[in-house]
C-alpha cells in the first residue's frame, strides 16, 4: 500500500461537480435503473422505491442516505498482517490486469492462458512489492472448467501469495465458495466479518442494468460484509453517451445505485465508488484504451467519488496494443499519471495488460511495474524541502565549474538519492549493443523468468491447507457432476 | 501554440517556494557565478557587483530588480503570421529534439546524421500541426564543415519550414550570422528588433559557469533584443548537489544571473527561465532521463519561475533507451505528463529524442507526435460540462440495457468527438495479424515516410531566397577560408 500525499487534481469545478451529481440524480428518479434479480428488487420495494418490472427508480435522497453509510474508509487484511491494506483516503493500493481469456510471453506467443499462468501471475505479484493486492481472475484459466475453476484460481492467491485477493464474481455460489475459503483461511468466519479480507469487483451491466449473476454476488458479498467494488462498465459512445460529463454523471447515477443496495442489505458494508471508463473509436467500433478520454475521466471520476466520501477504483496501465510495444507503453502512461494525480484508492490492471483486457502478457507486467516503481518513488520521496535537499554544504564545498560526485553530500546520498532503474537502460550505446541490443520487451523476459526462479514462496499452514483442499475436493464433486 | 487551460499542478507548498528562492539568492550573493567573458564581467562591474577574477557576486535585490525587467509574455513570429506563437501565461509552445550527433531509423539503423536528416526533420516539423517551433540543431549535420554548417541549418528552418525557430549559439558569429539570415526573412533589422523572430537556447555550463562561447551568443542576441532561454544544464549528482530541492535553487541562481545579464544589455529582451534537469544513474554515472526526479523537477521548476513572473522552459520527450521500444515511451510520458500539467511554456525536445539526446529517430518523432496528439486533445477539448457534453437527451433516448451507437447524440458527434488515434492501433487480434502485427515503431516507419512524400512545401520568396544564397555563400567563403 502506498500513501499518495500528493494533492489530488481536480480537473471539475465545484460547479462542475454539483452539475454531474444533478444528473446522477435526475437519471435515477426519472430513468432509473433494472436489477434483475428478485431479492434486489424486494429490497428495494421494501424501502420504499417505485418498482415497474425490472425497474426501478429511485428516491435520490434516500440513495444519498444510503450511500452515506458505507465507510470512507476500511480495512482489508492478508493472511500476512504485514500485507494488509487500507481502502480510502490518501492510501493506493495496486492489483494486477483482471479478465484476460489469453496470454503471451515473447517466446511463446499468444495461446489461451491455463492455471499455470495464473499462478505465475501470482507468484509474480508476490514477488514484487509495488503490488499490494494479488488480484482476482488475473487471467482465464480456460485448461479447467468453467464449473469450479474459481476454486482454482482462489486457492492461487491464497497458495501463492499472502496478500489480499479479490473474490469470485461470476455467481451466487461462487462467491459464497470464496467466502468459505477465506473464513477457513481467517480462522472463521466471524473474523472476516469484523476485518474483511475479500473485495470483489462487481460490474454493471451498462447502461443502468444490474444482471443477475452480478447481483447474485454482489448480494453475497454484502451479506457476508465483504467489500465491493461497484464498477460501471462504461465504453462511452456505446454503453454511455459521447459526452464525457454525461458518461461520468451516468456512472456515478449506476455505482450509487449498486452501493444503496449493498447499504440496504448490510450497512457499513464497504463498498467502493468504481470507475471502468474510456471510449469507443468511432472509426472501428472497437473499445480504445490509454486514451484522452479515458485520462479525463479518471481525473473527473476520482472528483465525484471524493464527492460523496467514497473510496474509488479506477485507472490502470490500458492499452489497446497487441505487443509490449511504444504503444502499450505510451497508453499505459496515459492512464497511470492521472491514476496517480487523481489519488485513485484501488487501482486495477497496474501490471500485465495487452489488447483491450482480452490478453495478459508476462513482459507487459514487468515493464509497468517499472513504471510502478517509478511512480513510487514519487508518492514516497515527494520533493523534499529540508536541509539535506537544499544540500547547501554541497553548493558551497564545490562552486562554480565544481562537480558533485565527490562531494561529501553525495557521498551520503549516492546509494539511495536517486531512483534506481529495475529493467531501464541508462547504459551508453556500445555497451547496450555488447550487451545484445536489448529492447526493453527482451529485457522483460529476462525478468519474468528471474522473478519467478526466485520467487519468495510464503508458505501455508498445513493445516489449512488440507481444510482447503477438502473443501474443494467436495465442491468440485458437486460443481462437475 | 497550444493555450494549456489546465490549472498548473503546484508540487511545491508556498513556503517550499519561499525557502528555494532564498537559498537561490544566498547562492548568488555568497558564492556567485563565473562569467568567463570580459564583456559580462565588465558590465556586471559597472552595475555595482563585486567581480573576482571569473566570478561575479550579486546584490540579489539587483538581480531580482534586473529579471523584472524581462516580460512576463511575449510574441514569437513566424514567417507565416499564422505560425507566430505567444511565450509565457497559458501559451504552450512545442519545438523537436535538439542536439543529437546521430540519427537513426530502422531500416538504416544508427549514423552520423546528415543535412538530409536535418532538412527531413524540418519537414516533418512543418507537416505535423502538434510542432510549433521547427526548433534548432535538431540533428547535427555531420557531413558539412564545423564552421560553416550553422548556416545551412539556420537556412533549412527558413526554407523548408514557415514556423518560429532557433538560433545558432556557438559562438558570437553564429549568433550574429542567424540574426542577419532572420534580418532578410523579415524584411530588416528592425522588423526583428519590434517583434522577435529567433529564439535561443544559452546552456549553462553547470554549475555556476557560463562560457564564452556561449555567452558571445547570450550577448548578441541580446544586443538585437532576440529571446533567449536561459538553461542551467543539470544532471543531479554530477552538475548540482544530489538534493533536488539545492539543484532547483542553484538552477534558479543561474538562471537569474543570465537573465540579469540580458536585462543589463538590453532591458525588456525577452528571457525564458529554462531547466534542461534530470539526475545522474549513479550505479552508471551515466545521465538518467524519463525519471522520477526529472517529473518532479520539472513541476517545482515551473513554479519558481511562475514565481519570479518569467515565461519557463522545460520537459519533453526524454529517455535514456538506445530504441523506440516500451522504454523509450515510458519515459517519455513520465518527462511529458508533468509538462502538460506544469503549464511549461516552451517545450523543446517533444519529439524524436533518444538515447540521452545523443540520437535523433525518424519513428520516435511520429510516437512522440501521437502523445503529442492526445495532450492536445485534452488541453483542447478538456472536461466540456455544458448541455451537449451532459447529453441527457441521449441518456432519455437510450434509457437501461440499451446502447448508444445509434442515438440521436451520437450521430451529432461521432466524427469529432472522441479522439482518433493517428499511429495507435485499436483493431482486434485478427484485424492486426493480417496487417502484419506491426509493433508501432514499425507503424512508424510507414508514417515518417508519408509525412515527408506528402511534405507541404511552404515556398519561399525567390528574391528572400536570392539574398539568403549571396549571404550564404559569402559567409561561407569568409568562414571557410
Amino acid at each position: 500500500m502506498w500513501k499518495n500525499r500528493l494533492q489530488p487534481y481536480e480537473i471539475l469545478s465545484p460547479e462542475a461537480v454539483e452539475t454531474i451529481h444533478k444528473q446522477a440524480m435526475t437519471i435515477l428518479e426519472e430513468i432509473g435503473v433494472d436489477f434483475l434479480h428478485d431479492r434486489a428488487r424486494d429490497l428495494f420495494k421494501q424501502a420504499g422505491m417505485k418498482v415497474e418490472e425490472n425497474r426501478v427508480r429511485f428516491d435520490s435522497g434516500w440513495v444519498l442516505e444510503m450511500a452515506g453509510k458505507a465507510p470512507e474508509m476500511f480495512d482489508l487484511q492478508a493472511r500476512n498482517p504485514k500485507r494488509s491494506v487500507i481502502l480510502g483516503g490518501d492510501h493506493m493500493v495496486t492489483a494486477p490486469v483482471y479478465g484476460p481469456p489469453f496470454i503471451t510471453d515473447l517466446e511463446r506467443g499468444r495461446r489461451g492462458a491455463t492455471l499455470e499462468d495464473f499462478n505465475n501471475f501470482d507468484k509474480m505479484a508476490q514477488a514484487v512489492e509495488q503490488i499490494h493486492c494479488a488480484g482476482g481472475t488475473t487471467v482465464e484459466p480456460e485448461d479447467l472448467p468453467l464449473s469450479s475453476r474459481h476454486l482454482d484460481m482462489v486457492y492461487s492467491h491464497i497458495r501463492w501469495t499472502d496478500k489480499p485477493f479479490m473474490g469470485s464474481v461470476i455467481s451466487t455460489e461462487n462467491a459464497r465458495d470464496t467466502v468459505e475459503m477465506a473464513s477457513i483461511v481467517f480462522g472463521g468466519r466471524a473474523n472476516i466479518e469484523k476485518t474483511p479480507a475479500i473485495i470483489s469487483l462487481i460490474n454493471v451491466n451498462s447502461p443502468l442494468r444490474y444482471d443477475d449473476r452480478m447481483l447474485g454476488a454482489l448480494l453475497e458479498y454484502s451479506d457476508a460484509g465483504q467489500p465491493v467494488i461497484v464498477t460501471p462498465f462504461l465504453m462511452a459512445g456505446a454503453m454511455s453517451p459521447m459526452g464525457l460529463a454525461g458518461t461520468v454523471a451516468q456512472q456515478t447515477a449506476e455505482a450509487l445505485a449498486g452501493i444503496a443496495l449493498v447499504q440496504l442489505i448490510r450497512p457499513g458494508t464497504p463498498s467502493v465508488y468504481g470507475s471502468f471508463l474510456t471510449n469507443t473509436d468511432m472509426q472501428s467500433g472497437s473499445p480504445a484504451f490509454g486514451t484522452p478520454e479515458s485520462a479525463m475521466g479518471i481525473l473527473a471520476s476520482a472528483q465525484m467519488a471524493r464527492h460523496y466520501k467514497l473510496p474509488f477504483r479506477g485507472g490502470g496501465a490500458l492499452t489497446s496494443s497487441k505487443t509490449p510495444d511504444g504503444q502499450a507503453a505510451y497508453e499505459s502512461m496515459m492512464c497511470m499519471w492521472p491514476t496517480v494525480m487523481a489519488r485513485v484508492n484501488f487501482v486495477l490492471h497496474v501490471a500485465g495488460w495487452l489488447e483491450s483486457a482480452l490478453l495478459a502478457s508476462y513482459e507487459k507486467f514487468v515493464i509497468d511495474v517499472e513504471a510502478l516503481r517509478m511512480f513510487e518513488w514519487i508518492l514516497d520521496k515527494g520533493f523534499a524541502v529540508d536541509d539535506e535537499a537544499m544540500a547547501m554544504d554541497a553548493l558551497r564545498e564545490v562552486g562554480p565549474g565544481g562537480h558533485f560526485l565527490g562531494s561529501e553530500h553525495t557521498m551520503r546520498h549516492y546509494r539511495t538519492g536517486f531512483y534506481r532503474p529495475w529493467i531501464s537502460s541508462t547504459d551508453n550505446y556500445d555497451r547496450w549493443t555488447r550487451k545484445g541490443s536489448m529492447t526493453i520487451d527482451k529485457v522483460a523476459t529476462e525478468k519474468w523468468k528471474q522473478l519467478l526462479a526466485e520467487f519468495p514462496d510464503p508458505g501455508i499452514d498445513p493445516g489449512v491447507d488440507e481444510q482447503l483442499q477438502e473443501f474443494m475436493t467436495r465442491r468440485k464433486q458437486e460443481l462437475e457432476a
